[in-house]
C-alpha cells in the first residue's frame, strides 16, 4: 500500500512501525488468551468437582462428549477433539472399554485401524452428566444476550480456525 | 412473569419449560467452552514451546506478566492472577527469588504478609519474551476486525464476572 502501512495496521495505531505495545498498555484484562486462561481454569475445576460426585474424570467426560456427538473416531481424531494427549486418551480409551461404554472394532477396508465408537450405556452415562454441564453454561452466559453469544461463539470459531494445527 | 417464563428464557425457545437441549442439537463447535479449551490448550502449548528456547517455563512467565503490571501482590492474589495453584506458585516464587527476577519483602504494618515485586532483572527478562507472546496474539486475531476484537473482549470479561470465585 502507498503509505507503507499493511492491511493489519490499518484502525491498530499501535502497529504502525511495528512497534509492540507493552503488556502496561493493553492491560491484563484485555489481553484475551489471559482472560480466556482464567475462564477455562475455572470452568474446568467446577466441572471436576461436580463430575467427581458421579465418580467420573474429565478426560473420560470429554471423550464420552466427542464420540457422542460423532459416528466413530480413531484414537488420534479422539485425542485431538477431546484435546487430550495421545498416550492419555489410548489409557481412558482402554478404562472406557472394560466399562463398556465404548467399543474398538477393526476397520473393514483396513484391519490396522481401529475405530472407536460409544455404546448404549456410554451414551447413558453421558446424558446422565450432560445437564451439569448445561447448567454450568447457562451460568457462563448469564446476563449475556442472545445475539451476543452469538457473536462470541462466531469470534471464537475465526479464532481457532487460526490458531489450530490440526484440521479438524 | 405472567407468561410463566424468566427473564432468562425470553428469546431462547430451547429454555422452555426448562428442556436441556442436547449436545449434540448444539453442536461441539457452538458448546463456547468446549471451543475455548481447543484454543488455550493450542495457545498454551505454543507459548510453553516458544519460551523452552528462552529456558522459561509457563508459569515463571505468567508470574513475571502478573508482577509487571503490578505493583506488589501477596502469594496468594499471584497464584488467583498468574492461574497457577498457591503451592506451584510459592515453588516459582522461590526459584525466581534466586534467579533475583523478584523479591519478597515483609510488609512494614503486618510483617506476617510477605509482598512479591518484580526486579528490574525481572522486568527486563519479561520484555525480552513479551515479543513472543504480543506476534501469537496477532495470530491468534489475524482477519478479525478492531470492533470484533473490543466486543469479543467485552464478552469475555462478562463470562469471568461471571464464573469467577475470587474478587480479583
Amino acid at each position: 500500500m502507498e503509505n507503507g502501512l499493511s492491511d493489519d495496521t490499518v484502525g491498530n495505531p499501535d502497529a504502525e512501525e511495528g512497534r509492540v505495545p507493552g503488556l502496561g498498555e493493553i492491560g491484563l484484562n484485555n489481553f484475551a488468551p489471559y482472560v480466556m486462561n482464567r475462564i477455562m481454569a475455572r470452568w474446568n475445576a467446577n466441572l471436576a468437582e461436580d463430575l467427581k460426585v458421579r465418580e467420573m474424570s474429565t478426560i473420560k467426560m470429554r471423550a464420552l462428549a466427542v464420540l457422542h456427538v460423532s459416528s466413530s473416531l480413531t484414537i488420534n481424531e479422539l485425542s485431538v477433539l477431546a484435546v487430550t494427549e495421545q498416550s492419555t486418551m489410548s489409557r481412558t480409551v482402554d478404562a472406557l472399554e472394560e466399562q463398556g461404554l465404548i467399543l474398538r472394532t477393526p476397520r473393514q477396508d483396513d484391519m490396522r485401524v481401529r475405530d472407536v465408537t460409544i455404546t448404549q450405556e456410554g451414551r447413558a452415562v453421558f446424558e446422565d452428566v450432560w445437564p451439569i454441564m448445561y447448567t454450568d453454561l447457562q451460568r457462563m452466559f448469564r446476563g449475556i444476550g442472545h445475539d451476543e453469544q452469538q457473536a462470541f461463539l462466531a469470534t471464537l470459531q475465526k479464532i481457532l480456525r487460526n490458531i489450530r494445527r490440526h484440521e479438524i
